[in-house]
């Protein structure tokens, strides 16, 4: 059990740098030159570092919250666990960090709210973690999008916000499922696929910063039962928003 | 800067070490033979961790939940960095972590409450933080107790701990404040120092891990201001709960 802690601990790390080689690789085939040369990111003075997303994001937050760095206003998931880690880190640079996530969303929600939720707050930093209700609404009968129509509003979305700011650096979080737990069942494959292929093609497409969720819940279960790490196969237990935490925090520079 | 910070990360680790080596020291002089040669702790499978204490452990957390290690019961502070973390390193060990931390609470109302919201938990590991309302009711005129029956009434709390628990290992967080931040004025001294005094005799006496969260705080306040680390004096803002959850989890062993 000691090795597989340890393989737990490192499997985080190695998901992290994994992409970020193949990112390095994939940077003379890139279609577009923003960001070239994508690797980690640098944290500087007054930087503003934006969290958006669904459910997964916003994890209870006081959305009466709209100052930085509060823990009232960060929600009890992954942002919190990775705002309170830089905040202390990196005391010495002023980091301004938000949790905009608003549970239910989709991309076309996300796309209503990004003038005031994203661009008016001028992040030097964005992560977005954005697919899961867009599978999972279009699944339950209750909106008529499907993985093409995903993929065109998200890629939408983000060359919009680099229009807008050309400086932005982004995270892309690929969504993720945990099988036979609760709600994910064998029904829900291969299609779910079709959405995180797209956030992972978007990524590529635009030399991003990737986060393989599904890979770190994938090594994850092998330490301890799905259940163990989402309470229903997609939103993440305690333990499961600290593996979270702790994968974004690999696309830091230290 | 880069240095400053490199130190920051590091005096975590030193706050927690340093008193271990002296309680190791100490080990031959203890009173009580009541965990000899107490040194960080090791969590074993099915663990019972119980966080106690108030405002500062409690920090809003919905207290409805009475199970362990759900995230909306763990509040905003110190115990659900530390769960989070110690519930996904050591996935492998099933611990259950309990917050029963109370907003307003001084050693009496811990007391008041104590067969309920600690021995009925069977807890393997307690960390308690405790004193800072001792001294603040105290000296708002509410409470008439003073650093003596402070120490008195916290030693029968550990005494009787002990006794219903022989097998218990407890670690004493150190009630701390932040100089010239808001509550936290020059009249505060050195009176609150006696509170401070009591917490760290305590567990000299009964050989227990020490927090020094005072130490932790002055040397985080050496890189950022204290308003940095706390909203008032007291409470800790993100950044200051983080400070405390890495050196709460310097008491666990690797």
């Amino acid at each position: 059990m000691e090795n597989r802690r340890k393989f737990l601990q490192n499997i985080i790390a190695a998901a992290g740098m994994l992409y970020t080689s193949s990112t390095w690789a994939k940077t003379t085939v890139s279609k577009k030159n923003h960001l070239l040369n994508a690797s980690r990111i640098s944290l500087h003075k007054n930087d503003v570092l934006l969290f958006q997303g669904d459910s997964i994001t916003d994890v209870g937050r006081n959305r009466e919250v709209k100052e930085p760095n509060i823990a009232d206003g960060m929600g009890k998931g992954y942002p919190f666990l990775a705002a309170a880690k830089l905040l202390r880190e990196y005391a010495d640079k002023d980091v301004k960090i938000y949790n905009r996530g608003i549970s239910g969303h989709k991309v076309p929600q996300l796309a209503d709210r990004w003038q005031e939720d994203c661009l008016d707050l001028h992040p030097q930093i964005l992560s977005i973690l954005i697919g899961i209700n867009d599978y999972w609404h279009k699944r339950d009968g209750h909106y008529d999008g499907n993985s093409q129509s995903f993929k065109a509003q998200y890629r939408q979305l983000l060359e919009s916000t680099m229009t807008n700011l050309p400086e932005i650096k982004i995270i892309i979080g690929e969504p993720f499922t945990v099988k036979e737990v609760k709600h994910v069942t064998e029904s829900w494959f291969p299609e779910v696929e079709e959405y995180q292929l797209a956030t992972r093609e978007l990524a590529n497409e635009f030399n991003l910063l990737f986060i393989p969720y599904q890979k770190v819940f994938d090594e994850a279960c092998k330490v301890a039962d799905g259940g163990y790490w989402t309470t229903d196969g997609i939103h993440p237990t305690l333990a499961g928003a600290d593996l979270m935490a702790e994968a974004w925090l690999q696309m830091i520079k230290k």
